[in-house]
């Protein structure tokens, strides 16, 4: 961390934050320019409050060098983590496809999908159960009764299940889920993620909509400052000027996060395009860029039901995505599927 | 509403979704051009799901032409709502200033604040005791400890307390804050909207970091379909490019704002700045715009506390800004104090 | 396009606007509902300026249905366009590497990497001469010295020139360079677009960094009502609130861009990261995403040369790249080389 | 400037930069951490070019302390500048009204809105007679012809003219123009800016869609480093993701500019919304920020005239404008009239 202080700044009030600094274990190296001085900080910073330094009358600005965040860092976590969700491994070279409708509907909806999915090579469920909607008067999804279907397609197919939480409240509700989902609106429910680091069970997290890496790690480590180290990140598009589509897809985001942090990281392509055409291109372009996994929304009937997104495949396209992935995956050195 | 139709859409695919929009109540007119077909949708289509329509396979694309929001749409309540906060009036021509410290710290702390900010022209006291931050090491407030502290500064002075709640399971230890602050980052925390809308108390909603009035004010219709109306909206700047200050302040928001709804409108501008000195013009300029009331971080001695924000004012510079803040209404014919 | 009117239009002022449409070739269809009244505008409606109409005081607001460009327009031109650069092709099928320093050092330089790139299989030569630099302080390139080194290249090694043009005025100093380059900021430059649309030489047009797709085909309309149509796109990458890189590739605009218009579309990863070990990972995810060619930065001493750009990579990179890009278009089905 | 170099650097690498960097007059203070190297740079370092450090493979990355401007920088220059337009000032505690149409229309409009507004308080006249128009399609200007009805209005009012030159071949025929306006989409054409720096005419800047503040300088820096220093800088709103307004007017902008340069700084609020209804709140916000000055669009007739924007005010509303802004001035304690 660097320390600008203002041009005049007395020796007493830099003494008096040297001496701050040293009581919180940090080395600070002064260095006196023309038109300021300049303090560079040595030692863990990643506990210090930027924000409160920036308040003290002396400081100009202030600028972190490091990281600060710890648990989520490569630098100090060299290994990739691989999150094991019922034997199935996603991270460090293993990849998985995750797929399923927007909304659970039916019990026969959600079986069929859960069987399509399975056979073209998705080994994880997903499905919404509660759903955020911008709207209150819009569908809220099935709730309760939407995790006790996905139950049943687990009981079909044995596919772990993924599925979105919105409230610390209903953590037991959640006890047979295998993955809880944090949507992107949700990224910085603190209550919400405080709750969740004191469980064991992986947490896929996705990044908000206009929201940087740094956020994005800062709320892993919420999670694993609670002793829970099971997250899998999720790109899924952020917000732009660019109105012909919904999202815009960050993949930029997918190499720069494993530069900057050993945990996994899946992409979304189809929240991220909101348009199911741009599914299968955007999905060959995640892998090619290093993605651990990618998450997919199907639906077995999108020509009749009148709820289904505009962003939803059909399974067979579906398959002719995931077997394009699976050369693209080959290119890249990952392997498809982690269980044996 | 309009829907444009994909070129080549036969006539039974035409009758199949102008029956479903009758049997909503919605009248469709349709034109059909050398290019497109397109659907114009007559009624009251605040309760349709345009996702939904833009997943059906005719579908180019869907427009919405009327606003989605009802409850919080001027054009349905034109006049202007009041919100009152123990006889203080905000909006319908009452304006009102909020002032307090970022963090409740102290009994001696908040209580004077609370005298210091009453004597210049603040009504209502704000202070944060629950502190959403984006770090979990930094300090997260003195959560329940701070809400008792609120209590006694009321007593000291009578002022309401305005404070931030990040739980709808906090609901009841929140029973004497007079004003229910939801921050930036819940604004989208729809579980937590739907618990305040079921409460009688009034709920300043802060809008997000990066979000649309329309959002905002569909966040405002979650509380209001609840059966609560006592909204004050919050614009506290927006995220751009621009990184010499924290937030942009979205001074256009105010007019328009009061143009689409009936709500009160305030803003903050100490968290749009981030910088002290940015306080005193940003405040003028939004009573200039027309806001019902601005609120104000102060801190009593900005010059020892390391712990104090940034973007906080001492009592004298928040004085020197309500003197002038009080000049501009008279301008823009407003009231500072709506009890009597 | 569909224009509402204010509530409470009278007759006359609807009968004044349908006249004037009429006068235009423009067919409208009028659909009265309670709280306002929608016209359907049919015809061609590309020629017709939104503000103007926007600007009657009758009107509440004005979508547009149909796209504003009409050469560029995929719906009037459903073929690919399929630009020849000196034997080279781009488009419907064809895939190009481009490859070269960011800007014009030495005669040896330019030669030397000329001769590198080419060997790994980029048939075209990029090279900066005249640089567009935020800072007046920053090197502005070698200017008309520069053009007269990357002629030197092509004499060498055979490969076609592209190279930034700044100034309508320097049109005749690139008479020897087979692509004049259009650069993010100089998109809206509408009089420099004019003037490339007079010439009959290739024009690659990157997209600003805040500019929407829509407003990139406008920009090609300018070229294209000039009467030149051998456009190249060229995605770079848009600005994000993302501080970890340079910019944030926007890959959707590449499958995107497809569905909008029959122009080839490549992509640049080098300046859309800033970062060379991006570079790779970006490269196949463009050319996993359907893109028509690359655009990459090469520097032949990047250990060296103080002047060297972070995102330029070795030889020894490109040709990595290379071959993993070669592997990824095979899946997409598009061939390497357009030349015989 | 702050160097951190990458774990591991050796002291050869360390040595040649430090010895590099004194070549350059650069001291350079090296503090070694656990898990990084920082280097402080003491000295000008206006002129080091960040991309250039950056791309050192030693270095992890390069952040700016001092700013990258000097010429309009209030830190070497303290004293506000004062631009004098035909007698008029700006700038200094000189405050000053633009007023007139979007587009030159016809001799007797430019003539008929220049008296009108400078009854109302107006001393400059703005009218566009070369319009950069998205569409190719759309009204271009009168062009050259435009600029002689602007003189003819100059004539007949006293009146100096602001209008927009868009490229750098016609600065002759701006001769008589007594303001060069540099629109938005300009603000970084550079061949532009470096020949208006060899002109003596004021140059109003205006600030890009997308830009940052620091960028908006260093284009100011570029006519400053060819010897112009008549340059006042114009916010008219930024890009954001609201839907409901053209651009966000940046109003934090007005008091940052003021901390960071000398240079006057006026707002065009027109432009910013999109809406006339929303300039008569914005006028006086802008005015309440701190604004040296605010350029209107004015139409004499926008209920007849089919070309007039939805943003002009009529010469009535105008008027009312122009009276609040003289009341709210006199808070900020401005004059505003310069001329004797």
């Amino acid at each position: 961390m660097i320390i600008t202080l203002k041009k005049g700044t007395d020796s007493i009030s830099l003494k008096t934050l040297t001496e701050w600094l040293a009581s919180q274990s940090i080395e600070a190296h002064v260095s006196e320019g023309e038109f300021s001085t300049i303090v560079g900080l040595i030692g863990d910073t990643s506990k210090l409050d930027t924000d409160l330094i920036q308040g003290l009358p002396m400081v100009e600005n202030v600028t972190r060098i490091s990281e600060p965040y710890k648990n989520a860092n490569r630098k100090f976590h060299p290994d990739d983590t691989v999150v094991d969700v019922g034997g199935y491994k996603i991270g460090g070279g293993f990849f998985q496809l995750i797929a399923g409708p927007c909304s659970v509907e039916s019990r026969e909806q959600i079986v069929s999908i859960a069987k399509d999915v399975k056979k073209s090579g998705a080994n994880l469920l997903r499905g919404g159960a509660f759903k955020p909607r911008t709207s209150p008067y819009a569908f809220q999804g099935m709730r309760e009764q939407g995790l006790e279907l996905l139950k049943e397609a687990k009981k079909a197919t044995g596919m772990p299940i993924v599925t979105e939480i919105m409230d610390a409240s209903h953590i037991e509700l959640f006890e047979d889920v295998d993955v809880f989902q944090v949507g992107a609106r949700n990224m910085q429910n603190f209550e919400l993620l405080k709750e969740l680091g004191k469980t064991d069970k992986p947490v896929l997290l996705k990044r908000g909509l206009a929201n940087t890496l740094q956020e994005l790690l800062m709320s892993a480590e919420y999670i694993m400052a609670g002793g829970n180290s099971k997250i899998i990140l999720c790109e899924r598009g952020i917000r732009t000027f660019e109105p012909a589509m919904r999202n815009t897809l960050d993949i930029t985001a997918v190499p720069l996060l494993k530069k900057l942090t050993h945990l996994p990281i899946i992409v979304d392509p189809s929240h991220a395009a909101g348009i199911a055409d741009m599914v299968h291109p955007l999905s060959l372009a995640a892998a090619a860029a290093g993605a651990d996994g990618i998450m997919i929304e199907v639906h077995n009937d999108p020509q009749h039901a009148l709820c289904d997104g505009p962003q939803a495949l059909t399974p067979e396209k579906f398959t002719a995505v995931a077997d394009d992935v699976k050369k693209i995956i080959e290119i890249t050195g990952k392997v498809m599927n982690g269980a044996e």
